[in-house]
């Protein structure tokens, strides 16, 4: 997607044609500063302070940090090293693992001669994959608000999504903001309604952020605010991201995803969820098994932002001595989603629906 | 209430007798100030710049503004000038004028001679008032505090609410908030779930803040939270304030409170509104006619707190050139609704259930 309007993915081969190129994502929105990562300790520091995150944005830097140690030492203890240093910075991310996974399994059976150009060329392919998956998505999404358009007669349709599903998170398009991406390249005029999403407000910081830099329309709103939206008519369409589909379709996403889809229910708004393969949960049954992630009461007390001096520093919102609950997701049950928009097309939200579209599954979710 | 331990009001008067003490509410959570009124210049000046909110409040300062305008001149033509003067401070506050058309009808027959000490003894018959009207709303709702609590075995109540219908923006007790505090002071244990309350933070600067000084458990959460825990069965009852009940039992409140009583109807956790007789707007037949204030977008893109030096600032949460849109209120149909909490009871949330509290009402209601 585009920024400075040059199309653009956050994570990229430098001219040079071996550092790689990220976009330090803890100083957005406020600044845009470009990084060259130039050893598998600037890629590891990328990893782990953040300046890289989303799942799948993950993966890909971890492949390209094997790829800059390779450089420097190609012997398989050093390939052994590099994939347990970067598999240790964030421990939880399961995306994480299974791209050094996948890169260590490819480069061991190479000859050390050959593993650095291997391993650049596998992290390539890992990115464009992404790319892929995401774009299928967009596309597929994108079928849904072609066919509200129609009803509107030229007036934008109206999207409300929450937290960043965004390309900031992948390597281009994104999850759930890959429809409306293709919509608004496409010509079809849509209007994004996007959630703060306290506590880490990445819809502020994220979503809108990128919305504004590829030039698509939308509007910041208070995470109070959707449902008076969808009560007002100016909600045509929820598309939210995900973090784990179960087996039976329900869906964990981040903290207060079950408040708009109540919503969207109650108002009989569509309410989809867009999602790569790699999110499924097969093994899962549904989502009351799902563990939730409580996170740090400071998420909560402090909120991060620019002062009038253009410094960028946190504010405590409560009085000293105050403590706060953050749970950072919350599971939305089947019933409230309208369907599921993946790369290989739409279905129910529903063991059927998702064996419809992954028959391969059959035996994995019986 | 407690405030630093001492059972405090809003508003008092001073033991010089004359001058009016106020709490400057625009610096809370973070310094508890206190100020003498000494003129009705003061007076005005605290009402438009917030260090008193609230419509009761508002009411009882405006009234004791009018007596402090009587200490120095008693005429006809002073009455009449503090009364407009005070009533433009707030142009939409409807409390406000009625409190000054109160206390002018009061004086007005009245000798000059006698008119600052009348003033004086009216404002104080309004404050007890608000104090007397929100101890029943307490009394009454404590009924179903104490109903859950002997289920709980002693286990805390868990009580959600949203925004601040606390004592701050009343004399003492608030509406919401009194049942909570009648629990607590009656020994029931419970603990309160604050919404924060985006945009403008009042559950976080001033309902957490209260109940912090008054001593009562409670945890702040982001509004995103509230469902995940009635999802988890850790909220008992939801009890919240309202700026308007239409005749047939809708709700207007602040903006949120919809999405919270989807999530209670979904979870059957009981949601209550606690009102008094003066916000049933008996001549509107439904929410969907009322107005919804829309605000500044500013209440959305910075967030106020207190930066690590202890200065208090706001931050930029989104990128420069981002747009917002704030509506204040949502409207919560009385569907949604277990019932209302009034000075004079208990009821179901339409036309019958007010009618039976207010059967003088049956005409104006028809």
């Amino acid at each position: 997607m585009k920024l400075d309007g040059v199309p653009s993915r956050t994570i990229w081969l430098e001219p040079d044609g071996w550092s790689v190129g990220i976009i330090d994502q803890t100083l957005l929105p406020h600044k845009l500063v470009r990084l060259s990562l130039k050893t598998v300790e600037d890629a590891a520091r990328a990893i782990k302070t953040m300046q890289v995150r989303g799942a799948p944005l993950i993966g890909v830097t971890a492949a390209y940090g094997v790829a800059l140690a390779m450089r420097v030492d190609t012997s398989d203890a050093s390939l052994a090293r590099s994939v347990a240093f970067l598999g240790e910075q964030r421990p939880t991310a399961i995306n994480l693992r299974w791209a050094l996974e996948d890169i260590r399994s490819t480069l061991l059976p190479l000859a050390p001669a050959v593993r650095a150009a291997a391993a650049y060329a596998r992290a390539a392919e890992l990115a464009n994959d992404d790319v892929e998956t995401c774009r299928r998505i967009g596309v597929n999404g994108l079928k849904l608000i072609e066919e509200i358009s129609k009803k509107k007669s030229g007036r934008p349709v109206n999207v409300l999504t929450h937290c960043n599903a965004g390309w900031l998170a992948c390597v281009d398009w994104g999850t759930a903001t890959s429809p409306i991406y293709h919509a608004h390249d496409a010509g079809i005029p849509v209007h994004v309604w996007v959630d703060e999403t306290r506590p880490r407000n990445q819809g502020a910081a994220l979503t809108a952020f990128e919305l504004l830099q590829h030039g698509v329309p939308h509007s910041l709103i208070a995470d109070n605010a959707g449902g008076h939206f969808m009560q007002t008519g100016e909600v045509d369409l929820v598309i939210v991201g995900t973090d784990r589909v179960t087996a039976n379709g329900d869906v964990a996403n981040k903290i207060g995803t079950y408040l708009k889809a109540l919503a969207a229910h109650d108002m009989q708004v569509p309410f989809y969820v867009a999602l790569p393969y790699s999110t499924i949960d097969w093994r899962t049954e549904s989502g009351r098994e799902i563990p939730i992630e409580e996170r740090s009461e400071d998420e909560v007390l402090r909120v991060h932002g620019k002062l009038p001096d253009g410094e960028v520093s946190s504010v405590l919102i409560a009085a000293e001595g105050t403590h706060a609950r953050n749970p950072a997701f919350d599971v939305t049950p089947s019933r409230l989603v309208t369907g599921f928009i993946t790369e290989r097309g739409l279905c129910a939200a529903s063991r059927e629906g998702l064996l419809s579209l992954y028959p391969e599954k059959t035996n994995a979710a019986a």
